[in-house]
């Protein structure tokens, strides 16, 4: 039977009060023993809450209050992914958290504080946590929580792609397929605030109508030019754009293909994702003769791995912070669901059926 | 009908005595209007010698003394190769040749001296030339003809290959396939020298003593490990070595897959090649999650294309031709083929029936 969800504040789901009273006196967490399909291993555990006499040196005590849930996510579950939490373990890597709670020998945060998680495998998708405060990064209080929320992955992609890569600078043109995901729409903001042409390849609507409205979409945000893989190089000689110096691939496959064409020579292609789940195939002649580079970018593995990692990605998650605050970044929109209705909501993923990310939320 | 070719002193053939008769008081150059099958565009072209007087300022006129025949120099004539000479043009990317004289305002070069070629597309398929002083690098009188006809292309390649890509240290190890190929030889020797541990992948010759005898001739070289695709991984495990950090490839395809799933995290596979023709068809964990670096080298195209370029050239063959005078390299070894013996020779390299490489040859 299908229960729906709870959709911001529109309660559409009678287990959502109860819940939420719940949450007060209970600790809920999704826990899984083995990898496997997130619908059949995980399940919800209840346990009290933590007492705060009971934290140890430079612990915390966190409520969660809201973490989205991601595909890296559901790979982990899987066991797709490299990194894995310890099993039995919790998933979540993204979240806005509350301190409740301060223990011995923790500087810089306090009860009330605002924090998200700094080092990989945090397992957000729970209600409460007990976890080393320097793993988390207090963010302002005025931050809204679907900023927040989701501050530690895709914000920190898009601004490392566009600056660790390549040596850019004003009017340089940046392509990159995915330019509708969440990832594609923070490159185009970002691209545009740095004076930089951002080229947006997306899946075409099948309908001009829907193309061309999802183009304005994005050229509202930045991009220079939105297209499709099949009349890319048409648009991009039209458009009268040099030929990029970085590509942005998280497709893979003949669209990734696509991309390396149109690079200048001596170019770089970041490959961060792989829908398609086809491999690059790169011929020869580009490697050689167009000198074109091919690199990786991995947000929760490729930095934060000992103190000087988690030193940057803290410097990056203020960084983005403070470009949601000062409203140079759209938050990203997201549908709420309470932690008792994971089952559906991870269902409704599997299912294709919904178009925007969800996010396990408890009232702060 | 198939004439003989003349193999170093052997004279097999009727011609050579009258071709090295005639080379006095002609100038002979193969010439080609159009891109095609070398054999059925080009032809021999015959022409007064230019005289001394008819030098330009900064113009030498060297007689060429030994000429290879490289497989991109076919690809040329074909014209699927990036760099061209002008047409109708002569082939030829390496040679030796010595200065019959020089004219106004050269300076640095005097008659008599050895010369190899520093820009692309020279054009040594010819007995004479007229040239760009500039474009022409004096080498040490006592190098040999086999070490100084083929500076320009295989050893530059081996050398940077080595040293742009990445910081390696004595016990660092690098894997390459084409172990047998004359770049492959050098990067043996020359990474033996550093104190890198070379693991060199080669083709089975479907016959194990004959694969003994080519591991020990290559280990002979310096290669710490020869070994075969399919044996790859055991051997790796087997001489416990650590992982590679730089790869080089000049075959492409699933055998360069192999080589990069060996590489360290971080590691960079260049590419130089594409014997297999196939794609370099990459996963795209390897990029996100192990972090690899494809990167190409192209010795012909890519340095040299400017002032600065040209003089990083003249350094790098001067630092080749010094490691073969101090016989730190071995010379590869030639077959010599008379001008006038040209279409027999790239049928035979068409054929496949010789092993090693031709090369054009005058007496001194």
């Amino acid at each position: 039977m299908l229960r729906k969800l709870a959709v911001f504040g529109t309660h559409l789901n009678s287990t959502t009060l109860k819940a939420r009273m719940a949450t007060a006196v209970t600790c809920k967490s999704l826990v899984y023993e083995k990898p496997g399909d997130p619908v059949e291993v995980l399940s919800l555990k209840e346990s009290p809450v933590p007492s705060p006499s009971s934290l140890k040196d430079g612990q915390i005590l966190i409520k969660l209050i809201a973490s989205p849930i991601n595909p890296s996510d559901i790979n982990t579950v899987e066991g797709k992914y490299p990194l894995q939490p310890e099993l039995p373990g919790t998933p979540g890597n993204d979240g806005l958290g509350r301190v409740e709670a301060v223990g011995p020998k923790v500087s810089g945060l306090s009860p009330g504080d605002q924090v998200v998680p700094v080092a990989a495998c945090p397992g957000t998708w729970r209600s409460h946590a007990v976890a080393a405060a320097s793993n988390w990064l207090r963010v302002p209080p005025t931050l809204s929580p679907e900023a927040a929320c989701a501050l530690s992955i895709n914000p920190p992609t898009a601004l490392l792609m566009l600056r660790d890569y390549v040596d850019l600078a004003p009017g340089d043109v940046v392509i990159q397929n995915g330019g509708n995901s969440a990832v594609g729409r923070l490159v185009s903001q970002l691209a545009a605030r740095r004076g930089l042409r951002a080229v947006s390849v997306v899946r075409g609507r099948g309908d001009a109508a829907a193309d061309a409205e999802l183009a304005r979409e994005l050229e509202g945000l930045g991009a220079a030019l939105v297209t499709t893989p099949e009349r890319l190089k048409a648009d991009l000689a039209a458009a009268g754009l040099p030929p990029p110096r970085l590509g942005l691939d998280c497709v893979g496959g003949e669209v990734a293909l696509a991309l390396a064409k149109t690079l200048e020579k001596g170019g770089t292609l970041v490959t961060y994702g792989a829908m398609s789940k086809q491999p690059l195939a790169i011929p020869a002649p580009l490697l050689i003769f167009k000198d074109l580079r091919f690199r990786g970018f991995w947000a929760s593995g490729g930095f934060s791995k000992d103190e000087e990692g988690l030193a940057r990605k803290r410097e990056v998650l203020k960084e983005v912070a403070d470009l949601f605050e000062e409203g140079a970044l759209d938050a990203p929109k997201f549908k709420r669901v309470a932690l008792e209705d994971w089952k559906e909501a991870l269902e409704s993923i599997k299912d294709g059926r919904l178009n925007s990310k969800l996010v396990f939320y408890q009232d702060k």
